[in-house]
């Protein structure tokens, strides 16, 4: 085997390890922890699904590829929850460490490639890269929605946290946040979600 | 909110039900089962990242697609295990009535949509199917691989059936089908794999 597709192979052996990567978030039907790979599948799958949605034209090939390896960082960084503000202080850091070492498994082409789109969905600057992480902020959203907000519950998140977060989603998508907006304010009237922390 | 979205996103709620579709393969370091969602996710990435390795010019949009949305009939038929020669015989009627099922959930273009990419894949005719499944085969193989051929082993799978259903890989690509080729051979000469079944 020559060393290139040696190299794309590890790589690919090595991503594996992102479905060990457990989220706060937890399946629909009250179930277990979501990982990282799940999460992503779902994200793309969302992204396709839904990109009339976005408010720019979009390349919808790149919005999935940012779905699909935004949280391969996290095999050495570990999962930091969106509002976890200690964990967040370092999340850059690790990160970035975990970055460096993962992508320089792939040939330099590759490697150049993939880092260049994890810092654009990083960034929250493209019209992918927004509209990728509207998918990023409502996959968890209806997932959490359908198991009656118990994810908010178990952490003790207020709507005006999780406004705090979903509101980004209109940066890619008025129309899901709409919707963002519909989920958390039901979750607000039955009662899952106090509106602001005690 | 509106009937089109409201429909695209119970579809997104259904598929969630994929991440508990769990098959025969083992994660790497002899971890779980995989479920059919990390599957799909796996196939998706070492898609784009092996694309330059396809036999003929292919559109990798739709390659990704199809792998993504390639299971999910099996949240109501189940996973068929490749060498499962008795459930094989029923996989197919299984499969139709779940795809009618949940691609019945979407607007009737994306239902449109989903199920010719589904039946495309399918059919392994078009180039995009053909390296779209030379992913679904050797995704596993890696991973077995790695753990030195436990799930060929449980199954008392001998390399002639491997060989049967992997050696379609070549048709999607003659580099991935050399690879393939390597890792059988080396897993009959280390004693993972006897060449044909007693």
């Amino acid at each position: 085997m020559d060393d290139r597709l040696k190299q794309q192979l590890d790589f690919a052996l090595e991503i594996d390890k992102e479905k060990n990567i457990f989220r706060q978030t937890h399946l629909s039907g009250h179930g277990r922890n979501e990982n990282d790979a799940e999460h992503a599948w779902h994200m793309a799958v969302m992204a396709y699904l839904l990109k009339e949605y976005s408010n720019e034209d979009i390349d919808i090939l790149r919005v999935m590829i940012m779905c699909l390896i935004h949280d391969i960082v996290e095999i050495d960084a570990g999962d930091t929850y969106a509002y976890d503000e200690e964990s967040k202080k370092t999340q850059k850091a690790r990160e970035d460490a975990a970055k460096e070492r993962i992508f320089s498994l792939l040939p330099k082409d590759q490697k150049d490639e993939f880092t260049a789109l994890f810092d654009e969905f990083e960034r929250y600057e493209s019209a992918e890269s927004k509209f990728a992480h509207a998918l990023d902020n409502l996959q968890p959203l209806i997932l959490n929605n359908s198991n009656d907000g118990n994810d908010w519950k178990e952490h003790g998140v207020s709507a005006q946290t999780v406004y705090g977060r979903q509101k980004k989603t209109e940066m890619g998508s008025k129309k899901l946040f709409e919707v963002t907006d519909d989920i958390i304010k039901e979750n607000i009237r039955k009662g899952n979600l106090p509106e602001k922390t005690e």
